[in-house]
């Protein structure tokens, strides 16, 4: 059994039936809080701790290039991977600011950048290679390929453990890679690439059946049903680091909180090669990619925010974060019925 | 010309054409943030700040009771709303923690409890009468009530602008009234009191005819189509707090963000009151309550979470806060395609 199959953290559903009587023991009617009261719930039972905790965040960038994105299927140059590498460390792109914000732990994980990125202190050196195979050609990684990607996401996870995180948001940037992961949901689900392909970062939609074009290309040359294997064949560097990652973390006992298409497309894979690391996932958003909806119906997730984000990064989980960290607030500080001498529903 | 009918302070719509060119220029797709891209432009607008601030969050709570809560329109007895002000001021309840989390200032303006409250440092007592009457028999209040609420509201717009505040929120605690608000809507909009009535802090649906009823006795009796005269008749001292506090937030150039659904329907009535304030107007969250959705549609608002929150006491627009400040911090701190070397996208 590879590391990988072994399985996740247990989880103490005796610690969530108190959670969940603690909440209706506040100041409010029941259920008033809607979603918030089941993150906190979760997170009580994922912790073991009837009042959890979430204030360190561990966000991890995986970031890489992908062969078929010189065929033309995304609306940037493959040089912005390389270059977005270096706004991540210098603070300047989207999800440096939001890691700032919470005061999260935050590193790029360099797994295969097309151009050579100077270091930095943020940026972990990894690269596998300068992007993987085009697809539509050949398997976009080999077995040992595959391998590498999957164990830099559980390093990954073990650094977010040696951090003592509450929670891990795992980030990525890889032009080209909206391509890679409507493939991989396609051949997972066995839908046509059509319902899942969408503009990413804004491809005009003259070009779309392009895209689609290259995805169901890709399709017919890598037809096994194996999890595993469909990962290797159609997946990305950073997609299999972000599997890695989510499966390193479940294992570990650090809840994940999954960004937007992308990081779902992982999320996908990662649950159908380890069914076990599920209740370990958190859903932050639905992005406006049109296939996204689709992944987290076929992962009965419910996502708490759905503001027509479409970024990456792991940007769409860092600005769920506070709505988290609200929740958890609320349960750990609200006093109760019997406390404020508050009187409850008549019956 | 009373107060309540003075303009809004006037809209830097150049600031907005600046604010969304500097977007433009972000490091990410065009339109890639969704849209927290629209709450930092208006924000910038607004503030007429090219890189506005939202540090200073201003939180007043209206505290009143109902007659008609004496009927048994309410799954809670009505002693509640005066425990809830006492709840409030001493930390415990749901609104109290987030204005913690959010540092920011906060007060509660009772305008009428039916019973007394202790005093306490951060309760203003401006009690009008002991609870509204029973709109079933009579106008919820005269003018001279109805003008005394909404100064209290006004009052708490003009500390708001002496605490430097960069945004206001309204919220509310009063059992009965999304009975009121249910009346106020109906009314306003020319709807069936069926069609806005739903369970409030949650009275059981076989309780929801009986509630109907009453408001719909209340629409027979008050049939004016003046919004005055209906906040007055089928209103609370509190949702006219809140009124007043809109309206004076908008001519001193506070913007506002709406709650749920008490204070979407004080919304209501402060844009049919004076218009001229609607665009510094932010509506947070889509509550759970059936009727929300019809008065947000009326007002055409986009609010940006929708997680089955129905608390009222401006939980949801605290916690709505979070995400603007995570658009605010995008706006102001991400660097551009030319700081960062980044390649734009691909004409």
């Amino acid at each position: 059994m590879s590391w990988y199959q072994e399985p996740a953290a247990p989880i103490d559903t005796s610690m969530e039936a108190e959670a969940i009587a603690h909440q209706l023991s506040l100041t409010k009617p029941p259920g008033a809080l809607g979603a918030l009261e089941r993150v906190a719930t979760r997170l009580a039972s994922l912790q073991g701790k009837l009042k959890p905790e979430l204030n360190n965040i561990y966000i991890s960038i995986f970031a890489a290039d992908h062969g078929v994105a010189a065929t033309g299927v995304s609306a940037f140059p493959q040089a912005v991977t390389t270059e977005m590498v270096k706004n991540f460390a210098t603070g300047g792109a989207a999800i440096s600011v939001l890691a700032r914000q919470l005061q999260a732990q935050f590193e790029v994980v360099n797994l295969g950048t097309l151009f050579e990125v100077e270091e930095h202190q943020q940026i972990i050196d990894a690269r596998i290679a300068p992007g993987t195979h085009n697809f539509c050609e050949a398997p976009a990684m080999d077995d040992a390929q595959l391998e590498l990607a999957l164990n830099q996401g559980r390093q990954a996870a073990e650094r977010a453990v040696q951090a003592n995180a509450h929670l891990f948001i795992g980030g990525e940037m890889g032009i080209g890679n909206t391509t890679s992961a409507s493939a991989l949901a396609a051949a997972r689900l066995g839908l046509p690439a059509a319902s899942l392909v969408g503009p990413g970062t804004g491809l005009p939609s003259d070009k779309l059946p392009f895209k689609v074009e290259k995805i169901e290309a890709a399709l017919n040359l890598h037809t096994s049903t194996e999890a595993f294997e469909q990962l290797r064949c159609l997946g990305g560097f950073e997609i299999a680091g972000l599997v890695g990652a989510y499966i390193g973390c479940a294992q570990k006992g650090v809840p994940v909180l999954i960004d937007g298409f992308i990081s779902s497309a992982a999320a996908l894979m990662a649950v159908a090669i380890n069914p076990s690391i599920q209740g370990w996932l958190f859903f932050s958003h639905e992005s406006a990619e049109p296939g996204h909806q689709t992944i987290l119906r076929a992962l009965a997730a419910e996502p708490l925010l759905n503001i027509g984000m479409r970024l990456g990064e792991g940007s769409g989980a860092a600005i769920v974060v506070s709505l988290m960290q609200s929740a958890v607030a609320l349960h750990n500080q609200m006093a109760t019925f019997d406390s404020a001498g508050v009187s409850e529903k008549e019956s």
